[in-house]
C-alpha cells in the first residue's frame, strides 16, 4: 500500500521526519507532496519548492530512511478545490491512504473515496513551521527544531537573511 | 429584452427565486450567472458550480418558473476587472439589462454602456447566503430560508456535514 | 438517471437535436456540455459559447423538448486531460452515463468508472458541424441542416459574414 | 546604463516624476514598469494599466523629460515570486540597476545578481498613491499632489466618480 | 485621435517604420502593440518582448519620429478571441482607430464598433518578418531590410546565433 | 556538482537508464525532470506525470542506481520560453550542469550561463519514446526496449489498451 502526505514544509523540521518514519511503519511507500510549490520569498513561505525538495531529501538520508520507499513531488496550489484531488493524482503514483490534519484536504479526499487519517504529530508546539519561522525572525534558536542537513541547506541559500529582509516594512508605496 | 443577474448562490435561497420572478415581470428572458464558479469546499463557498446549477434549476421548477425563460450559466472569476464584462458576454446570450447590487459589477457594466438596476431584494436579513451558511454551521434552522428542492439537493450531497467539517481548525501545520 | 453529452456545437445542427431526443428516451435528464467554450471567431470555431448556448436552447424549445429535462453548460478546455473529468464534474450536476463518440473522452470517463456509450448519430455526413461550416463558407445551402431558430440566431449575429471574413488570407505579416 | 523602476502608480503623482528625474541623473535610460497591470476598478487599484501608461507618459512630457530616455511597460503580477525577475526581463530591454523600496523586490533582484538601490523619495507623506486615493475618496484636495496632465486624464475617464462608486457597500449578497 | 497598430515585429523592419510614419500622418498618436509578447526563442518568434520594445523604440528614434507621439506596449496573446479587444483596451490608452491587415483582428474590432483600416504596406515581399528571418537563417543579407539600430540590437543579443541554433534538429527525443 | 536531465519519458526506456548511469559517472547528483508533466492521454504523451515518476523510480531501483543520488521532479510546460529556466530553477535543487540534446533547451540554459552538454545516447534508433510508442500501437515487441519494472507499471495501468483506444478515429464530430 502507498500513502500520501502533503505539507508546505516551510521549512522541513524534525516533526516531518518523525511523521514520515511513522507512516512508513504502516505503508510500503510514501509520497511526500511539497505543497504550495509555486510560492516562495514571503515570510510565511520563504523557501522555493526546489529548496524544500532538497531539504526533505537530505534530511531523510541523514535519518537513514530508505530512499527507495518515498517519492518527493512538488505540487502547486490550484484555485479549484473540487479538482485538487485529480490534480494530485495526475502528479503522483497511485496511492490509497492519505495522511492529513487539514480539514479541507481530509474532506476533499474523503469525498473521492480515499481512506484518510490524521497523521501522528510529535511535539506539535515546537515542531511546526510557524514556530521555526518565528524563531528565525526573532533570532531565537531555530536550529534545534530541524535536522542538521536542513541547517546546512538554509545556510547555503542564505535563508535567514532572506526571511529577515522580507520582514522589513516598505518605506513608501511607489 | 434579456436581463442578467449574477450571484454566487452559496446556496440558492428563497430570495433568489423571488428576485428572478420579479425580474421576469420586466424582461422576457433572464440569464442567471452562477458567480465564482471555480470555488467550492470553503465555508464562504461550500458548493460546487454544478451543485448550484442543480439547486437553482430545481428550485425554479418547484416554483413553476417557465424553464424556457431563463439560462443558468456558471461563470468563473477572472482577476482582471476591466475584462470581466467581455468574459461575461462570451459565455452568455446577448443581454441589455443588468441587475446587480454590487457596486463593482454596477460600475463595470455601466462603463461598457449597459443599463444597470439594483435588483429588488426581499427579506434581506434572512434571505442571504451569509445567513443561511451561519445557520448551517450553528445548527439553527436554515431549511426555512431555502426552497424544498434545495434542502433535498443539499442533503443528497451531504452538504451540512461538508460545511461543518470545513469549519474545523487544523491541529497543526504540516 | 442523468446523462452527459459534450459537443462543440459549431454550430448547433439537426443532428444535435435528434441525439438529445434519443438520449432523453434513455435517461431522465441530460446535461449538454458546450465544449471549447473559450474559443470563437475562427473558421473551425466561429461562435462564442454564449451564442451556442442560445442556439441549443432555442432549438430545443422549437422542437418542444421539455426544458426541465436538460441543462446547458459551457465548458472551457483545459490542457490536462487527466483532470478534465474532475473539471466537468465541478461544473455540472452529478451524472452517471456519458454519451460520446470521441475516443479520448470515452477513455477519460471510462478510467474514472463512468458508463460510456457511443451516441446515436443521424445522417452523419450532413449533420456535422464540419459540413455546416463548409457550406457556410462556400455559399452552399447550410440552412437545411440546422433548426429554424439556429438560422435566426446566426443571422442576428451576422454569422455568415463573420466566418467568411475569418477565412480571408492576411496580405502580409505585420 | 539602464535602470528599472517599478510602481503600481495608482495614480501617477508628483513624487513619481521627481524620482524618475533623479534616476535619469544617474542612468542613461530608465524602464518604468507599471506594476499590477492586470488589476483595476478597486479602491486600492482604481485605474487600468492603459490609463496609467497614459498618465505617466503625459506627465513626463508635461515635465519636459526627454521621451527617448524612458520606456513605459505594463507588467502583470505573477504568483511565483521566484520567477518574477525572469518575467520582468522578458518584457523589458536589458537593465543593470534596479530602484525599489520594496523589500521583496529588492531581495528578488539581489538574489539574481542585480544592483539594487532605494529610490530617492520626495515628500513621502503626501506624494504617495495611498494619500492621493484617500483624498479622492474623502473629497479632499488631491489635485495638488499630481501633475496637471494627470488631473486631466482622471477627469476624462471620470475617475473620481469611479473610485467613489467602488467604495460603496453592497446592500446584500446575492 | 489615437490609432492602434499591432504586430509581432519579429523582428522590427523598415516596413514597420514606414507604416508608423504614415499612420502618424492620419492620427495624433499611435499605440504600437507588440503582439505575442509571451513567446520568444522559436524560429518564428525568436526575440523577447523586451528585445522588440527596444528595437522599435531605437528604430523610431533613429528615424526621428517624435517620441511623444507613440506608445509601445507588449501584449500577450490570450486564448479567447472574444475577449481580446477588452484585453487590449485594458493595457492601452483609449484609441478610436485600428490599423490591421489581419482578418481576425479586423473582425474582432469591427464587432466592438471600432473603425478599422488596412495599414499601408510597403515593399511587402521584402519588408516582412518572414523574409527577414528566412535570410537570417540562410545567411542571406537581412541587414538591408531593417534599420541600423535593429542590426545593432540583434548583434548585441547575439540574435543570429540564437535563431540558427533554434533551427537545428534534435538528434533524438529524450 | 549536480546535473539536470529533462525528458518527457513517454515512456521510460532502457536508454534513459543508461544515460542517467553515465551522467552519474560525471556528477554527484542528477535531477531528473519529467517534462510536459501536465499532458497525458494522447498518442504522443500517453502517460501521466505520476505514472512516469513511478516508472523511472522503479526502473532506477531495478538497475541498482543509488536512490540518494537522484531527484525525480515533474515539470509542467510553460508557454514563455524566456522564463522556462527560472521555472525549472524554482522546482529543483540548485544545479550547475545541464544535459540536453534539444536545441531550444540548450539555448535557453546557455543564455543564462549554464554549462550544457549533449547527453550520451545509446542505440538511438530503438531506445526512443517514439519507437516504443510506435511498437505499442502496431503490436510489435516494445517490451525489450524498456526495463522490466516499466513493463509491469504499464500493464498495471492498462497502458497498451489506453494508447490503442486513443488512436481510434472519431466517427463524427459532435
Amino acid at each position: 500500500m502507498r500513502g500520501l502526505l502533503v505539507g508546505r514544509m516551510q521549512p522541513v523540521h524534525r516533526g516531518h521526519i518523525q511523521v514520515i518514519e511513522r507512516i512508513l511503519d504502516e505503508v510500503e511507500e510514501v509520497i511526500i507532496g511539497i505543497g504550495s510549490a509555486q510560492v516562495s520569498h514571503s515570510i510565511k513561505d520563504p523557501f522555493t519548492a526546489g529548496e524544500r525538495v532538497m531539504m526533505i531529501t537530505k534530511a531523510l538520508a541523514e535519518n537513514n530512511v530508505d530512499a527507495s520507499r518515498y517519492y518527493v513531488i512538488p505540487v502547486q496550489d490550484i484555485e479549484c478545490n473540487s479538482i485538487w484531488v485529480a490534480h494530485m493524482e495526475m502528479l503522483t503514483p497511485p496511492f490509497e491512504h492519505v495522511y492529513s490534519g487539514n480539514p479541507l484536504v481530509q474532506r476533499l479526499f474523503t469525498e473521492k473515496g480515499y481512506q484518510v487519517t490524521e497523521p501522528p504529530l510529535f511535539n506539535r508546539k515546537s515542531y511546526s513551521g510557524t514556530e521555526v519561522r518565528r524563531r528565525m525572525l526573532s533570532g531565537d534558536k531555530w536550529e534545534e527544531l530541524v535536522p542538521q542537513s536542513v541547517i546546512k541547506a538554509i545556510n547555503e541559500i542564505d535563508g535567514i537573511s532572506r526571511i529577515k529582509q522580507l520582514a522589513r516594512r516598505e518605506v513608501s508605496e511607489v
